[in-house]
């Protein structure tokens, strides 16, 4: 049984965290910390966990948490890479939620987030926790960067045309729409239901902090070799996430039967599912679990042109799912333990 | 032509102000203030109005807003008693959308809202803008206090069985739901997208602040006739406002044909419609026009019950709609010049 | 390892049934029957089962159903009834989720659902599926009535004033607010997204049938203590039920301390949550999971008047939860198997 | 005063234009048809329109139409071909919501309509109806094909960049969401709220039959100069349509300023809104009005690449209220009469 912390715990993927952790049966979660909410019963803060975790928020203390084994970062960036190393040193691992230890690039960093990285030595040894991307890296590390929403999407419903170089051409257009909980738990004007709730907008074109995160993987094998326009829109809906990707084939790429190069590629992915051609996946049909679905629509005019649909929850495989799920294989527990939820359909 | 301003254009009221008095035939809107956003243009900060309203914000500035015919406050509650006098004394006519002038009783608007009334002597004169109720009243006034989003649909849900002594047993429960527009536009947690969306509650159930302007309107002919319960729900909708009301007939109210009744008492009242028996009023049939709409449902199985729905828009008949039909009073105009929005549904 | 079958699989009680028996330790799902679908697998029906369930449906086969240990019939009203007497002869046990078997008084049954009983003998020996209140029954019976999801609510809400003669008066007011998936998955024009998004209504006001079952409920222990007003309304939202329910205590019952008593009542009970007092529940703090939770107002003016609140998820507890819980029962396996989901929220 | 009739009045486009219609002060609605509901009245079936409308729907009558100044069509497919040659030679003029004059290739139609045209020859004096495109021509007109809704968006969304020869490239994306009474006002499984709330999904993603008539309006100057990917999206929302657009800039079309370039394109059109640099255009800032809203987002990084965000009203811009802009122009109105409703925000 692992002891596991999380260092704030009343944002949404905190409580996402709490849900899925409460009723992982390898996991007994011995801590949380909120600043602001050090001394609630978590229970009083989310009724929601009323009768599910009887822990109280607590002030952030290092040394306890040190004695967990996991602790997991559901902080506002910046926090994660305060602590880390002390953390570290008590051999306990680290899977920060936010950006700190997303981006190799320290310059990328800081442009996106604002701010210098504290920990510059830590970052090399950090590992993108794209959990079937970076599986084997996942098993040694000590801390774990877990991906952004937007970006575990598009890698994921990239990655077998970018694991043989060659197959599609230079320009990546992503069209994302995100629901609204990806904007976090805050009290801001903007994100009100009265702003937002019967409408469509499209949100930051002219730049996104993904953007970066995407093309680090993107050009992971080789330097420049993708250009990606992404475009994030936003849905009136609390959870889920779809990514509509139209890349062109190169000749070696029409080659291929695009639909069985997928379906093999992830043939053994549990969290990962090809859907048949012609299906039309909608987010509700992985609401509040860990699955990512794809399906392929290979151009019937033009055999150049091939686009790929994407969805996930993005509180689950964009975020806390996926950050269990990185627990699971750092500690040598079976990949889906505690994250086999049905999705809840309608 | 009139000359109009409002203070504070930047909260849902205003911007429903806004965009009803820029269609309204015989007003000139004139002035829009904002502390936050003084010298941003409207159409900037409501990108809905452009090509509709050409105004900047303004500070607030008394000497200008009292070259105007009449000056709406669509404020926080506390602000109009401030500048009201000095506006009265330049015939400038005052219609505050906030609590400032509903209640007579000072006490009880120190109770609810928590402040000491600025201006007690002006008080008396205000009235009570109840368009069909104080229809004559509100042709003499300087003052108007625009009645709250609940109270317009209890007071003219009941009014008829008010009109006569001894109809209806003293105690009356309100079951009230309301769209998260009537919270206002503010970035609070509680009122963000993802806390409310596909879920439903009740909320201040042990006593909300339109619970004693109730009570004043259904008391107004003689003290503590009616005892009030009174229950308000939010809905996960922007606008739209629905009063379900429970109340016993007496002898003499079990006597008379309430839906003709009903239907006579509101004969001429255009934004008064009393459905045909056995209708289901929906918010959307009367979503961003002026009109309330009223079924009623006498028990089948017991004559003493009788179950009242009422619906409105709460930013509209509830709030900026009805503050309009009352300036049309206040100045001769038909009440229903620039009011006859026909309902968007769906 | 119980056998398990479902009639009438691709409504929303369908596929919320095969959602929480996929995931049940001690049951093994083997037969789904659809007519319109038979041959379809489900996963193709149902893309949020693919890598979950790996049935098709079949026709309905009594022979085969036969060969479970229970049965569950998911059906419109009227279909279990005709199979039931088949099933119970080869020791199979049945709950049915629609009203074949939740009415004792056949006239009434008649009545609300026009048509005749076809199996009036049955009908003694059905057992009402309130988990809480028929607990000791339930562990005896073969035939399950399971109740209906406002009567869920209504009667574990008002149960334990029931529980002793005399605490309330005569009448009580039921406001409740349903999700629409409580309508089904239906292709009815009423009930299509632009018709109810950003909109609240009343319906069935004069008559649900929901009613009968409720009255039952509330007299079983005396004929006509009870009158009952019951309106239901539609919220936006797809899952949720609230309602909010108004009693006068008598003498009796002012004289307990309600909170207290409440608390004592259900201190037992896994799936009955009694919130704090000044607690709103909102529906979303029980989505997709077997809770109900319920809060007490004691009206602060007047001891008489108590207002109550309960939510559920009117697809767990107030149907296929409830009916898995009725299954544990009937089988002797714990309470809680298989329905220890935490809420999904937000 | 013209004289006006709508055949199909029970559908959303049918009902917006009873909305519209009945405010506009150059219109007398006179002939309302419904198959289905012919003798109720309109009020009875859309409560929203209770006390604005007192017609009610009668069978189609071609003799009574033929008395009208222009009868709009808002019905299935086929239905306006099969009565225009009879209306035109009464005088009366045709606009057709649906598509049968909306394709000049009678192959392409009966392609993607399932059906032969019954008129051929009525077809190429058809004009095809978008009002900033085609207004001299709309001038002439006796019959209208009335734009879709998509098209609608993406035409002038690139109307300028396709004015001039030779300023993008081939290929065109079109990544296109719409609110869901796009999909019209019937009784489907998949339309119902418990089906679409809360999630988002592409649909028609092989081929969507406003493919063809967004290509016949790309290649109007000359044939297979543009190639359209085009993936419609449904979002949980009634109202509202966004496309995003992205397209590749030739040199020439680098050498322009393009935002300077659309600002002066559309300068004299009124329901065209060019935003600002940096705008992000929400379908809440057009809803229930003819406006159609325009952003362009150059790439910072490649002066090749242009996003072009284009929202609408589909109910308006993209139907009804084109469909009156198109008859103002027929009879020589002032293209605004009747059309200046201010966008109902929030």
């Amino acid at each position: 049984m692992l002891s596991a912390g999380i260092v704030g715990g009343t944002g949404y993927t905190g409580v996402e965290l709490i849900r899925m952790l409460s009723q992982h049966p390898g996991v007994s979660l011995d801590i949380l910390t909120s600043r602001s909410e050090a001394g609630t019963r978590v229970a009083d803060y989310f009724p929601s966990l009323r009768g599910v975790c009887d822990l109280s928020y607590s002030d952030l203390n290092i040394e306890r948490l040190a004695e967990c084994d996991v602790v997991f970062f559901a902080t506002p960036h910046g926090v994660a890479m305060k602590h880390a190393k002390q953390l570290l040193a008590s051999k306990t691992k680290v899977i920060d939620l936010a950006a700190d230890f997303r981006l190799q690039d320290l310059d990328t960093f800081a442009h996106w987030y604002s701010m210098a990285h504290s920990e510059p030595d830590l970052v090399p040894s950090a590992v993108y926790g794209l959990s079937e991307v970076n599986r084997d890296a996942i098993k040694q590390a000590d801390i774990i960067g877990n991906p952004g929403c937007y970006p575990t999407t598009v890698l994921l419903g990239l990655q077998p045309l970018l694991s043989e170089p060659g197959l599609i051409s230079q320009r990546i257009i992503v069209d994302a729409k995100s629901g609204v909980s990806g904007a976090g738990r805050q009290g801001k004007t903007g994100l009100i239901f009265s702003e937002l709730n019967d409408s469509f907008k499209a949100y930051n074109v002219a730049g996104h902090r993904h953007h970066a995160e995407m093309l680090q993987g993107l050009n992971a094998q080789q330097q420049n070799t993708y250009e990606l326009t992404f475009v994030p829109h936003l849905v009136p809906m609390i959870r889920g996430m779809f990514s509509t990707i139209y890349v062109e084939l190169t000749s070696s790429g029409q080659a291929k039967d695009i639909q069985e190069f997928y379906e093999n590629y992830y043939a053994n992915e549990y969290f990962i599912d090809v859907m048949p051609p012609g299906s039309t996946p909608e987010t509700r049909s992985v609401r509040a679990s860990n699955k990512l679905r794809i399906a392929l629509y290979p151009s019937q005019s033009n055999p150049k042109h091939l686009t790929i649909l994407v969805v996930q929850d993005n509180l689950v495989k964009g975020a806390a799912g996926q950050a269990i799920q990185n627990m699971n294989i750092m500690f040598g527990y079976d990949e889906k333990l505690g994250l086999e939820h049905v999705p809840v359909s309608p």
